[in-house]
């Protein structure tokens, strides 16, 4: 936050305390229409969680009560640090299947449960890490096309993952594209009629809730934004209904959530094997990175229509000790989730307060009602997962990042087939390496004009757009990008070929004005440039280098270098000396 | 090379054939003169190359043999299709080393000498692809410090490598630091009083030739120059010497280079087997690429001084088509080695028509004079092996970038221990990711400026440097690096906090002066950053965008996400419009 707060509406600019638990803002402030906001938006939002919950604890290949244990503790631990006032934390369905992934290459003797706890708690300390390393903004390894081409590659995992729930078929898991494709195929036969139909029903309510029920409540007479929270009370009516129909009708046979034990596991910390935790590293990264990324994504949207901002190292942290707290609670690995948070925000939330409310009634479930929910068909909660993972497909974003960009596109392409045919880390190593090449690529041919002075003036300007004057023995370079790896055999190769092609050419001038950063590779570039050049009686000059420039080249070689060669105040200044 | 010819005293344009066949600008326009240089250089340099290639070769872990099969084609070829005049291909030590080390990854059953025919034909197709991609400029994922760090590490493991050749130590092979500390000490009690008789004195030649011998030949009359090029046949009087004190001496139980075929194979192209060029592919690509880099850039440096031309691209199929060359004629991976194109160039070397008198006295050699070589001892390779990499060794340049710039000193010291503690391609691909990612993380804070208008004028400047008038309701900010995945949370983030600290905010205006590209990354924020920042009654507009950059914004939807907002030609019509 910038020290500029005169015309701040928000008060007064954060304190110390503040800062490392920004719940004080609000708390300080609390209104009777925040809590009314707050309630609301907290209750409708746990109706939401716990069905949802449940469905991303059995989607990671875990009991459904780890669901309900990680929507208690995390979300408190996140509203008391985070920075977002809406964001709903809790267990979502990239992270469930990266967990799902990551238990699936342990071998059997590892406790799912222990792998899970030591996946949160390992990926909460690396996000704590990089938050107290001040890392909030620079963590951008995740570029769009690479994130967008993960999660639709995902989504398509998590809906074949969930097919034999939804159908019944019982085959292994399998986590590749061809793995999957191979156990349903063969499978098939083994679908299950009753449970199909529970599935097909589960679905079918779901998606009538998104669109008509909506349009026929509003048409009913009630307002539109209070329709759409209605709507989203439909995966618990689904689990509502299901079960009921499979107590009722005494469908012993279909696969069921079966005995949740009653109450909340004590918080505590058991220090994980260090060779379970080395082998686990990578996924852990891999989950808290995507976690973070896409929380503060959806946190930053929700902020600037509020007007509210988003400390994105405390982001870290918050998000970082609400793994940890994931970790020490029995739960699994957590995250901001979108549609949660939008209904949240839609319902009305102004505050964490919200969340503290949803974690306070998620207890209470797990407390006091876990037995009703004993004959929750896992069909149902498939259905539930798929409805939401749908809501993640964006095509018209993958067309957009077509069009716009090609090498964008092909880097969206590769991460999703990556991930399809070889996995999800790996998948996602491939798009974020191709990310780094092709941003490195993109720098390598920077723009660089020839000068030349326009007549009667001390301004230099680009000679292909301006009648300028030139000197033939003088050549003024201006590079349009810092000198970095990436340019700097471009640079050398520039310079080689005028000097080729112009054999009158005794002076280069290299006009730094658009350069904030040399680094060594470049340095080693200009040095050698120098001392070739002076074996062909070309003497290579600097100009209008900025100040941070110059201070950084003062603790090198290079101006020692380029003797005979100066360092000018401007092209102009250089122009009145050498010419 | 630029159309401007107007004042090239080096001859016309090239015409399309000389573009293909870059030897023909200097073949048509031979002259004496030309000759004369050429004879001596070419002399000169197959002296110091029929020892280092027989040494490279055994470094490989091959006969020595291989080492002038590979100085015989793929310098010819070179010689034709290349655009420096004084490169002198061949095996090199650190190409031999990588080989190796590839070498010994591979189980028993395969033939080395396939393999190494492989890697040859491999890194030749890759080079030859990525020139013909065009990507001579852009293949820059090994900055400085990664080379340097990579070439440090490998003169110890080659030096430690020799030591057994050296001193008569019968030990395995290891190819991590402590592999070969094990084996050393282990085989201590084996040294071999005479072999490392041998191998020292042949140092202690060696060494003397490099400095006091010149001395003392300048001493007696000789030119400078000339008493450096007669130091320069040192190897050659080494080989000689040893050789014939273990003939004279019958010293059979030194290890000797044995009986070495004389002839030369013919050039034939066998297809290599799948698996083994699957196995072999990554080693591929870095030999080639670490070839490729070291040899343009010791080319760069050299046609500089003559005001001569490298083209970048033409290097990549040039060094392609010699390693292609090296693996259709028997022979092993080849680069531009540094001590041998010093060498060739002090000697007076004018065209590559030296490398093909080098390349027709090294096939001399093969055919009629290794029964003279027999009784090489393989501790005098040992020593030519041994003082050839120690001057690849520069301290002063570690300490240089270590001072310059910490976190390139860190990603030597990464890539160096990489490579010692876990091997060549892990240590160098350690090295170029750490690269790649502190670019991005580089790119990640970007100069940023508010700008306000100087009184009286059009002129838009930064208010923390100028007096400038600025008005409540607007918020001009001007970013000052092209807008990508790296850098767009900071961006967003920074409105972001703008619009938080400023309430009474009601248009923002980016102006991209200094932007000359958007990634997808980028766009996506803007576009997100138009909507969320509308519901807080904010409008965000464009001004100063570029040509190109506003040709782009056409095929996306930014233009219209904005809406209200608008593209300004300038801040300061955007601020007559909206103040």
């Amino acid at each position: 936050m910038e020290a500029n707060n005169k015309t701040n509406n928000r008060g007064a600019a954060p304190t110390r305390v503040e800062r490392f638990v920004p719940s004080l803002r609000w708390l300080r402030r609390y209104t009777r229409e925040d809590l009314e906001g707050d309630l609301t938006a907290g209750i409708i939002t746990a109706v939401l969680l716990v069905p949802q919950g449940m469905a991303f604890a059995i989607l990671a290949g875990l009991p459904a009560q780890i669901g309900l244990y990680a929507s208690v503790l995390p979300p408190i631990v996140y509203a008391l640090l985070g920075t977002s006032r809406t964001l709903a934390v809790g267990p979502v369905s990239v992270a469930a299947l990266m967990v799902a992934h990551a238990l699936g290459d342990l071998p059997g003797s590892v406790d799912p449960l222990v792998a899970a706890l030591t996946l949160a708690l390992m990926a909460g300390v690396v996000l704590l890490l990089m938050g107290l390393a001040g890392m909030g903004l620079v963590a951008n390894f995740l570029s769009h096309p690479v994130l967008s081409g993960f999660i639709h590659a995902a989504v398509i995992l998590i809906v074949l993952n969930q097919l034999p729930n939804l159908t019944g078929i019982n085959v292994p898991v399998e986590w590749t594209i061809t793995g999957i494709m191979n156990s349903i195929t063969s499978g098939l036969a083994t679908t299950h009629g009753i449970t199909l139909l529970i599935g097909a029903v589960s679905i079918a309510l779901l998606l009538l809730a998104g669109g008509p029920a909506v349009a026929l409540l509003s048409r009913l007479g009630l307002p539109q934004r209070r329709a759409m929270l209605v709507s989203r009370t439909a995966p618990l009516l689904v689990v509502m209904l299901a079960t009921l129909a499979v107590t009722l009708g005494s469908l012993d046979f279909v696969a069921t959530v079966g005995t949740i034990p009653q109450g909340l596991p004590m918080p505590s910390l058991a220090l994980p094997e260090t060779q379970l935790a080395v082998e686990l590293l990578p996924a852990a990264i891999l989950i808290g990175l995507v976690g973070y990324v896409e929380s503060v994504s959806i946190a930053i949207t929700l902020a600037n229509r509020r007007r509210q901002h988003i400390d994105a190292n405390q982001e870290l942290i918050a998000l970082g000790a609400a793994n940890l707290a994931g970790g020490v609670s029995g739960g699994m690995p957590v995250a901001g989730g979108f549609s949660r948070t939008m209904v949240n925000f839609a319902a009305g939330a102004r505050t964490q307060f919200a969340a503290i409310i949803t974690a306070v009634l998620v207890a209470a479930v797990a407390l006091f009602f876990t037995p009703l929910l004993e004959n929750l068909p896992k069909a149902a909660l498939a259905a539930i997962i798929i409805v939401a993972v749908s809501r993640l497909v964006d095509p018209r974003a993958i067309v957009n990042i077509w069009r716009f960009d090609r090498v964008d596109g092909l880097v969206l392409l590769a991460t999703a087939l990556g991930v399809l045919a070889i996995g999800i880390e790996p998948g996602l190593a491939i798009g974020i390496a191709l990310s780094l090449i092709s941003f490195v690529v993109r720098a390598a041919r920077p723009h660089v004009a020839v000068m030349g002075r326009i007549r009667g003036t001390e301004h230099f300007r680009n000679v292909k757009r301006h009648k300028v004057e030139t000197w033939p023995q003088l050549l003024f370079l201006r590079v349009d990008e810092n000198l970095t790896f990436a340019n700097a055999a471009f640079l050398e190769n520039l310079v080689s070929s005028k000097l080729a092609s112009r054999g009158d050419i005794r002076h280069v001038i290299l006009v730094l004005s658009s350069v904030n950063a040399i680094d060594s590779t470049a340095l080693e570039v200009l040095e050698r440039l120098a001392e070739s050049s002076r074996e062909a009686e070309v003497t290579l000059h600097l100009s209008d280098v900025k100040g941070p420039v110059m201070d950084h080249l003062e603790r090198s070689k290079l101006i020692k270098a380029i003797e005979p060669g100066q360092v000018f105040l401007s092209a102009h200044q250089a122009a009145e000396a050498l010419r």
